[in-house]
């Protein structure tokens, strides 16, 4: 089942540019992983914007929170998560490559 | 580049279910050419609502307005549109497949 | 998996009760069905207002938008869906009877 | 009288991981003591935000706000309220399972 | 119980002055006798605007939408009900008086 | 004249408890004062808020907000105002008790 | 006592041109009327929208009410009034001038 | 020309009170002379709020920003502004006394 | 003095495509003509949207009023209008061609 | 392609006036930089706010979101991009002059 969520980053004033720069290496590593197995099926940078837009391919719901509540940046983020659904003018089951 | 849209669409009350099939199978002979000539990346349905989230690949802005503008329902859909970019954290420029 | 909906229903100006009536008596017969067979675990009027909070379980995405779209009335309702995972403070996996 | 609450959780910059996890130890009792006395019918996570749907069972609009005030957490929280009503197509008085 | 609700009335554009005086005669007559029972507390005009802000004392939610229900303009109406507690800083438990 | 207010408090992080408990031993007493003067009708709090609905009776707009700012918490609230005029179906020009 | 209003107009989309015309002819009276008398202190065009800001001095806000219902195309617009009291910076009581 | 502002003043947790008054006799001052040059038409407080309703005569709009900058607490204000035409309901081009 | 415009155009349902086709022939007219006369400095689609962002260079709020309501689609358009300043980090006066 | 985006500056409580000077500078040599290469085409102050309207051309998103984290400022900004297509009531390709 697929899912797109809008994450919007918020720092707190008094963290450190290297707090910052620590987290942005764990998150890195932490969304390549999940790429990796193919639950994130996709993430972009919204233009102009500290957010991302991305998708998730999971099973469950519980797993889908857990992947959220997981990211190293998760207490910064506003996350709205949309679930969908196959469209019925889609040629495919599935438009995301294998990573 | 790589585009966003969420588009909603609303009927007239006064258009007939033959009118609004019509459109449906319009709409979709259209999406179809969209997804072939690897224009429309993906189209998914909002679970629960007459809308979709769908991505575009483009060169050109007018082009991408003439793309909406050219859906036969144009005339009945809210469109917004959310440009983006290569986020860091994505391992690969193209996350989706060629249709 | 659990989604939480709120649907509110807007009946178009020139639709007579007749209809309204028939419509009510479909959507209750479709209702009743999805409650029997597990899905819809639950239905609230919310006060004051034509619309309802309820829940469903489903195994998938397809599967509930496919629900949704059933419904009688759908073509005349606002959904707003909202996917649930287990709360940490949650004493069961199920707080619903079965019906 | 059954009303649905949202609970939206922001913890001010300044808290301590120790605090915060003192604060859901205590939390998570309080919330198991209300499901075992029948007030609170269910609770669920939101996928992705730090926030819940639950729902409460109460006689008392005054006893209601009491036990939301009641909560451990309840300075850092923003709650919404909704009371709920017999829907008609509901097939049960009660959805809910006795905890 | 206390709740207030604000009533926002639409009538539709087809409907004429008649039906709407028609509509008002028994509306007057419906809140006069929800005033007399001692049900609506109270009922005042939001200055310039064709909405009420009214205050309800129930013992149940399933009365209270019944009540609701029964305006005879409750099809045109946008209701929002909020629940009321007793304030700590009330010198009083009932600041209504005996109509 | 009668105005109904809402009125939202929201404490900055670095108050202390004793600062909070403070101003509330201050604020009762000037919104007892209120009541026994006939200028405060009523106030209630919103259920799951820590906010009030009230509502003023005045004879001038620079009392009322002369009385507004004379709360003792009044730099920690926000304070929407909506005037109010006797409604066509009230049975009587005052819902109030003399307090 | 002073009140600004924003006022918003929308015409039924059935509405012929004469009848536009002839309650254009009717407001300009009835607003002339009002500013002869004190009433209307000023009233301005939002550049761009068919909408008015408008400033009113009453006594009361019955009377007030009454005013706005009084407006020839008061069915079509959308009235939001504000109270104003006199502002600490303000080097006069009344800034507007006798009509 | 005309334009009408609304001004929101939020100061930071942070400002000491004497602070505040400084700003505040600053402000006066700035207000009193803006209207005696007759740029400043009027100023109301919007009641209940740490807001005013202000209105500007200018020519020119670099002018107006440069006006709004030079309040002493603009770094902590949030201004909307409005323009406004005559309105052809209006009996005098200009509302305003000479102050 | 500058200002920068959003449009919407909502056509009504019954209007015929021939009305519309007429009414955007007067509006190509209209809008070269203000182009012409170096009053609306530029005009874009908002991708995806039946909306444009345009600028208006005028002298005076009057005339810049009368132009938006001279459009043949005025009334068919919602327009919010914004007003300009020179920036301080402009390079020039003036970014517009003369057409 | 053409893009508008609207930018609001909010800076945190704690910079001090030296720090805010440091960035306007910065900021400055930023923005002529990009004006100078025919990237930003216009920036205007929004009356009233800190905030601008400014225009960039690009070839590519990437390559506009690089633009704009490149800021100075940018961590302290709130901003909004809106794609922008010829209106066919356009009477030239290019609105802006050459800097």
């Amino acid at each position: 089942m697929l899912f797109v969520a809008r994450m919007d980053v918020v720092f707190p004033e008094s963290m450190t540019d290297e707090t910052k720069a620590d987290f942005q290496v764990k998150e890195k590593a932490y969304s390549a992983d999940l790429q990796e197995r193919g639950i994130m099926k996709g993430i972009w940078r919204i233009v102009g914007e500290y957010s991302n837009i991305s998708m998730y391919e999971v099973d469950d719901l519980d797993f889908l929170h857990a992947t959220f509540q997981g990211f190293p940046m998760f207490a910064y983020m506003n996350v709205k998560v949309t679930p969908l659904a196959k469209h019925p003018n889609a040629t495919t089951d599935d438009f995301f490559r294998q990573l």
